[in-house]
């Protein structure tokens, strides 16, 4: 069967703390661990992070990048996807996707989220990871469509996406 | 001289007032009292009014949609780009403008303002339209760089943009 | 009634002779005699000329460059959309053509004709300009569909596109 | 290190013969056997075809659809990526590719070809495959460039392609 492909999105290099790195360090290992493919946009900061995490854990990595060069990617992705298409390769990575989790970021994120919304994508977003993603999810996207706020962890993240995704 | 190409972006059908409708028209009625383009998403409810706006003002209109198909514009677009790229011809909106105003909105006009953003176009909301747009752009981006709240007219906000574009 | 856009392609500066960009002002120019609006790829050679020719004839004239920066296009361009996925815009090229004239050209008006073939849209070839143009589409494409060879002069090839886009 | 990745693109169902399908499994499975990643366009034909023969020997492979909806690719897609972009993910294909093996095919094909020759990525053609490939490439490609006509088994044109790739 099919695995599924989940996209984690969040702050390049800039913006990106220690503390971001860690929890998408961590996400993208549950990502792995639960037996899923992940999505990222392939450079630095939360992408590069959550690739590392799935790749140290046996995970598969695919990085959609928005330049036309495979040498832009991080090194932690199996697959390249150098879309050429600059920004707009936001809305491709919401489009890979059977659900989203969304740590920190800021208006590269938010244009994803607001893509993955429009496309029914299952949101999670990491509470107290900040960023645009906690504060604009929280207020201005619809609960009871597809936007889940409020996991803790990365791994509990990865339960309610999950749950999503299958209902 | 090439003329400005100036960025209408707001509600589609759903969701759209008579308001926001009558807003709208003004505005597109103030770009083309401005020699400049207009540019809308070529579908209907702020884009069609404000296409029909500039278009009894003797204005010139471009509708860049998502569809293949030209016909799916609204009947007031001069120039028709079919962009066949769905959701993702907000981005495409974004990089057609010299400047930016939003008028209500919802998550579509949301990531039209973050890929103008992020494009570092000049955004003028019209304070009073609520939605997405105003509810966001005051809280998350940063008005130092490329966003201004606080036009009160159609009027007000066509001269802030241009301001913004020539300086 | 909205004007028909016609997508005039062909040789880039590099690879165009004389002749050709005389082929292309003219075709240009017939274009804006019928009334049409003429859209073109918005860089030199052929595209230049085809938009000197509209401009100077009273014709409205679109360019539609690969880049993300509107000042990238030649200067006989009203409107500019700068589309930011680079050589993808010749599909976005073809889809917002009713009709296409090919003069000349290489490996990217071919593409540029296998778009608008797949897309159905009607195609005229110059006879005598050469290039891929001529030699595939007289090879490749089967003419039963939308593809015509043998327009003599541009104002032969505007008129056989005419009548094919009105059938 | 990062393993290549090799496009085969060739006819979808229409099109495809048995014999043809033959040579697009014997084709994945090449890929597969050295070790490289299977880029396909996701759909059926010759796509499907590499892609069976790919996974059959213990291949990874990722199908880029034209659609939104993961669920068009064929089964044998381990990664889809669902483009949202019609026939303007040719290119995508072309981007994503370190090497090209083409097998038949029609304009789609053709247009493939000619997006692979201006990213500058080595193409290979198999003799004998017919369609529009062969004729196309041997009489209007610059084989000097990146094109190579003349392998005669999916074995040879591996080798030919990763020795061009390995340059």
């Amino acid at each position: 069967m099919k695995k599924f492909q989940i996209l984690v999105i969040g702050n390049n290099d800039n913006g990106c703390t220690p503390e971001l790195e860690k929890l998408a360090y961590e996400t993208g290992a549950e990502v792995a661990k639960s037996n899923s493919i992940l999505i990222t946009g392939g450079l630095g900061g939360v992408m590069k992070a959550a690739s590392r995490g799935a790749k140290e854990n046996n995970g598969l990595t695919v990085g959609i990048i928005p330049q036309n060069d495979m040498s832009e990617a991080n090194e932690f992705c199996d697959v390249v996807i150098p879309s050429g298409i600059g920004l707009m390769r936001d809305f491709l990575n919401a489009l890979s996707a059977d659900g989203v989790i969304a740590i920190g970021g800021g208006s590269g994120t938010l244009s994803e989220i607001c893509a993955s919304y429009m496309y029914s994508k299952p949101i999670v977003v990491l509470k107290n990871s900040g960023g645009t993603s906690t504060k604009f999810a929280d207020q201005y996207l619809d609960h009871r469509k597809n936007v889940k706020i409020g996991a803790d962890t990365p791994k509990h993240a990865m339960e309610i996406l999950l749950e999503q995704i299958k209902h």
